[in-house]
């Protein structure tokens, strides 16, 4: 099964990086790009696990391993079972 | 308009942050962690852009300033009207 963890800033948080990258390309014209955020993606390959231990063990890995709870916050999905 | 795009290091490409994160998890005791891939996310922010415009627009940023095309992939999709 794989699945598709994405991380990103609370919205309260500042983010730098994303600052850089919209005046990036607003310096390159691309005067349209209101905001960006940037965020993590991790996908997980797990084997012999089913739908249901899945949804146990990714928030779990998520909030200790992949997030930084107190400024990230992460949604996920299964992308192939 | 709110635009997704996820970057990811090509297929062939090693990714030694996605394997210490499975290291890490294997030693938490997640041992159905098969692989982990590591990537970046990008949400962006869209303002007087029609859909067919995003089209053009999209696939542009991300190859010139989100993504490194020679070790990295991107996909992308609107979230958000």
């Amino acid at each position: 099964m794989k699945v598709r963890i994405l991380v990103s800033l609370k919205p309260s948080v500042l983010d730098p990086q994303g600052q850089t990258v919209r005046n990036a390309l607003h310096t390159l014209g691309y005067k349209s790009v209101k905001d960006v955020r940037q965020g993590k993606v991790f996908e997980v390959e797990l084997e012999d696990v089913d739908r249901s231990e899945a949804e146990k063990i990714i928030p779990e890995i998520a909030d200790k391993v992949l997030a930084n709870p107190i400024i990230e916050k992460f949604t996920w999905e299964i992308i192939e079972s």
